[in-house]
């Protein structure tokens, strides 16, 4: 099952995405007098998953149904989640995007945080300070947690897991290297495009051979198999929750594979202006987003 | 004003502590058949401040205050906030703290992030995994955001702040330095204690010459002056909000003061099981915390 949130009109809502159409999930509950969730996060928080859902559609008659269901056409996409407790992410955990660094895998995973004020969504733009100068894309697998997680087994830590979505890991390289700290130049505002949607961990089933590929402007730049992962899902859940509780609704970025653009020989090719990112994650689906220019003169004179 | 969030009997509240009584907001504003904020967070986010809850306790009548007024002794404080958006922290903001390291204050603020599952309040404890071999505090003051701020000029920065609290930044060293990444070291459950209230901006005034020290078991470790930040407030906020958008509750600490455990010559001293860290900051108060020892023998044997 595949989640979206979208708007239309003035409404923000969510649904089913089944083929072309989406299944609004709170229009159908309020056609057939149900209480359930209002929000894609609640859903989760309150442990509702797919049985829940297939069961309220079930209720349903077909003109319930019909009335509930909108063409994907004609709604605008949203970030499935905007308020995740946290989002944390991994570093150089694709043996390929290390060995583009010359960098060994690390022994444990490595992590930094973003910001939940950098999440955007299908389509919106990622807007780039005039500041910045190396601002690079980075495509991952995104664990969406579905219950609060403490010390997992490596068996275990499946079972917190709600479902998979597709995070750009937007990294403006020229402050990450130069703070050493990673955090600052991965966490201004629009460097988490999120989406498109949410698929169940059911409906994604083993997620270890998952294609993802990058496309700057139609030329592909990255294209890995989520098996070259150096820490796959269960070991990514086990180790962190050794030492932090995971939540509903964090979203863990698995890291990046080999492609990004400070690492292409022999020049470096940063993002630009105009520029069109599509990252795709086999069963999830195709994340695009443009680059637009932010254009405050004011912020030009303090930058570094 | 100083805004603390307590236990009593099942009930958790809030309110306005004045030497040794605390007026509890959300009951005086039952009493009055006012509707008020049913948090701090909501306090916060709505826009609220002193002037809202000054006109609350002047309508009240004195049978009414004493009905909603504990004696602090009876209650138990905790975190103020809980569900910080967001938790950032400066490292190296103290010319002392830099210069114990023997490195130079950078040149902009170096930050990262710890998750809000923590954050812990006055006299829970901190609790040390047994894989952690070298624990450590660091006493920070602490902004608390008052409202959405993007891009504030030095000058308007401060009227971006609600007020302040004290924040001790526990930090593993052993994983903070092995990952160079210091965030999964600094983002251990229990690892930032908060409180033991709010001090509003107004009530704290100028806050560049605050004394801050940090005991460990009455022996005196930490002690120095906010005079000696290299980075003051007005200028984080400032430097901040031009990468990202800040939210109303947002968590800001703005760095350590030399006297740190792993700076300490000739030998390094870390806390144990038992210790006693109490954290003062002039205007607002002490936060004290005991370590306890994690006894989980299954988390030893995958320990670093």
């Amino acid at each position: 099952m595949k989640l979206v949130r979208f708007a239309i009109s003035n409404t923000v809502s969510y649904g089913v995405l089944e083929k072309n159409k989406v299944i609004c999930l709170p229009a159908l509950a309020e056609r057939l007098n149900q209480s359930f969730p209002s929000t894609i996060e609640l859903l989760i928080t309150k442990g509702l998953n797919e049985t829940n859902i297939e069961s309220l559609i079930q209720r349903a008659s077909q003109a319930d149904l019909e009335k509930a269901t909108f063409t994907k056409a004609g709604l605008n996409l949203l970030a499935p989640l905007v308020r995740p407790p946290k989002i944390i992410c991994l570093g150089l955990n694709y043996r390929d995007h290390a060995a583009e660094q010359g960098i060994d895998p690390p022994n444990e995973p490595v992590i930094f945080m973003k910001p939940r004020t950098a999440i955007i969504g299908p389509e919106e733009n990622i807007v780039k300070p005039s500041f910045v100068k190396q601002l690079d894309y980075e495509a991952e697998l995104a664990i969406v947690i579905g219950k609060k997680t403490k010390q997992a087994s490596i068996c275990d830590a499946e079972s917190s897991i709600f479902g998979y979505t597709i995070l750009n890991d937007v990294s403006a390289r020229d402050i990450q290297f130069k703070d050493i700290q990673w955090t600052k130049g991965k966490s201004l505002d629009t460097f988490a495009p999120t989406g498109p949607c949410i698929t169940t961990a059911r409906q994604i089933g083993k997620v270890g051979n998952l294609r993802i590929q990058t496309w700057v402007n139609k030329e592909l730049r990255q294209s890995s198999i989520t098996r070259n992962m150096v820490f796959n899902v269960s070991e990514i859940i086990h180790h962190l929750s050794r030492f932090m509780t995971l939540e509903p609704c964090d979203i863990i970025g698995t890291g990046t594979p080999a492609g990004v653009g400070f690492a292409i020989k022999p020049v470096p090719k940063f993002l630009k202006e105009g520029d069109m990112i599509e990252i795709e994650i086999e069963g999830i689906g195709t994340l695009r987003n443009k680059v637009a220019e932010e254009n405050n003169p004011a912020l030009g004179s303090d930058g570094d």
